[in-house]
């Protein structure tokens, strides 16, 4: 039986985006990229700097609030939904909780096929990647690189401190046994 | 009892989008903004520009495939998910079948409570304000502006032609008749 | 003789880009269009919040420091001197001081052909626009509406409260004289 | 004496921007981040796809034409109007004319002190990072990869292959000799 939800976790600067790109390209199948990122974009403008909502410190820590908690919980079940309906998808997401971030998912996403994949990137690198794409706030890089993955399990690992994000990919795809694009 | 749900339909060109920020703006509670745009930037590039998926002609013409309204019917369950585990939602869309788009959201948003919106401009106004965005292909605006319309049925009707986008949103909201920020 | 450069001075929200883009669009020649956006994109992440560099505030107010204000006055030599080798151009920015800022261009662009365009916009009106820009600081459209123009002298005025850019700029281009695109 | 002006020259996906942004953060004094992206944006639509301006084949050819030829020169003379004005500049730029592209950055920064940077990608991983950055038109990385250094002549070169931006941009700051950030 198919995987119905490829679900990418870690922290910023990490290489996600360009993997799920590249997971895009060369999977066969149609695959819809949702990320947190989606999810902050779509929030109103008010509520992307309040504490109820999601704030975004320039030292690049992030605070979640509890209006934020109770939209993303909201979201997550679109989200599977959506792959209940059929689609695949491929969810891109900083898990700042950790295992209990794992474990709303989880809920979420009952009786749905996942493939839990973590995207690891040494710190250092990650802290210069987010220089080299320009951001302002510095820091986040850095303290997300280890927090994130605490406690989680995965069914595949990838790290993109010495690998492609193409490289990356194929071993995700590899490890999701489907039709792959020549 | 509550509207869960606003849809708004208009062709491209005819200021959606500034309304949606606006309501977002002025209305109390915290509203999501989905597009059907976020949907086009979740697919792989490959779908973007093929039979299959959605095709955008240099004449400002839009096609869609199989695989579009395939994906699409399983991104509108997931909206109504959204908004069914309590985030209110508005949703931005271009009804390029008229009265069967909309059609295919009652479907999808079954028992939730929706108020439709139809967002009018006039097709020269319109096309102006295309050149004035930069759009290289030319002619979207145009094309859409009456067909988009053809059978649908509206709880409220806004014209942007010669009303602000902030006026337009509090037409909306009086009509909707929650609490408004002041 | 014809127009070397053509300077649109207006506050933030009144619409500029718009105008710019449309004029690109109606005048048969190819003008460049480079504004004080292009300036601040080209600086240092760490110059565009500090001090030394330009500042903008969560009221929407803007502070530019001693740094800023020497490579803008390169950057003006910059694109008198794309002028003088021939190229046509369409300068964009937000006189902050008013006569002052305009005698600064006067003095960069001797010896070439300017035509001067101001950009006016009901306050109440730019303001409304920026919320639906989705700016998250507030407050700049309002505050810039009239400063800007303070003492300036122009050569043509729009107005974009009640016009349409695609009208404005067939009146700038209408003030320039020459060729347009049927 | 110092550097005034930086000439990047490398293909498309070679990671020049990561550089640059990078560069700007190590530098001491500020710098202007110049590049022939800013050009084509500065362009009228209509001429980003036509003969006579730039075009972009679905195969990532790139098509210069006589009109765009003419501006870039022009634009060329208002860079280094900007570097003689006193502001340091960065140049990113991808030399598709090899030796003769560099010959006529050369006659635009007559008497500027310019040091020359060659950044280089293997050609599979610039094809491979093209496809991360999500390019609906592939294959430009590999046409430009090594095309674009034919005879020229550098101060320093540096490979994004194995190394990352940041170090990249060190290497370029320790030849330039100025003081860097600690």
């Amino acid at each position: 039986m198919g995987t119905d939800v490829l679900v990418l976790n870690g922290g910023s600067s990490s290489g996600k985006s360009g993997i799920v790109r590249c997971l895009q390209a060369v999977l066969a199948d149609p695959w819809l990229a949702i990320g947190v990122d989606t999810l902050v974009d779509a929030l109103p403008p008010s509520m992307q700097a309040t504490d109820a909502g999601i704030g975004f410190g320039a030292d690049g820590s992030v605070n979640i609030g509890p209006m934020f908690r109770k939209v993303e919980t909201a979201w997550m079940q679109g989200v599977a939904a959506t792959a209940r309906a059929g689609a695949h998808v491929i969810v891109d997401d900083v898990f700042l909780g950790g295992a209990a971030s794992q474990q709303r998912w989880r809920s979420a996403l009952d009786g749905l096929q996942v493939l839990w994949v973590g995207v690891r990137c040494d710190s250092a690198v990650a802290a210069g990647r987010e220089i080299a794409r320009g951001n302002r706030a510095r820091g986040m890089a850095a303290s997300q690189a280890t927090v994130v993955h605490q406690g989680v399990v995965y069914d595949v690992e990838v790290d993109t401190t010495n690998s492609e994000a193409l490289d990356c990919a194929l071993t995700i795809a590899v490890r999701l046994g489907g039709p792959v694009r020549s």
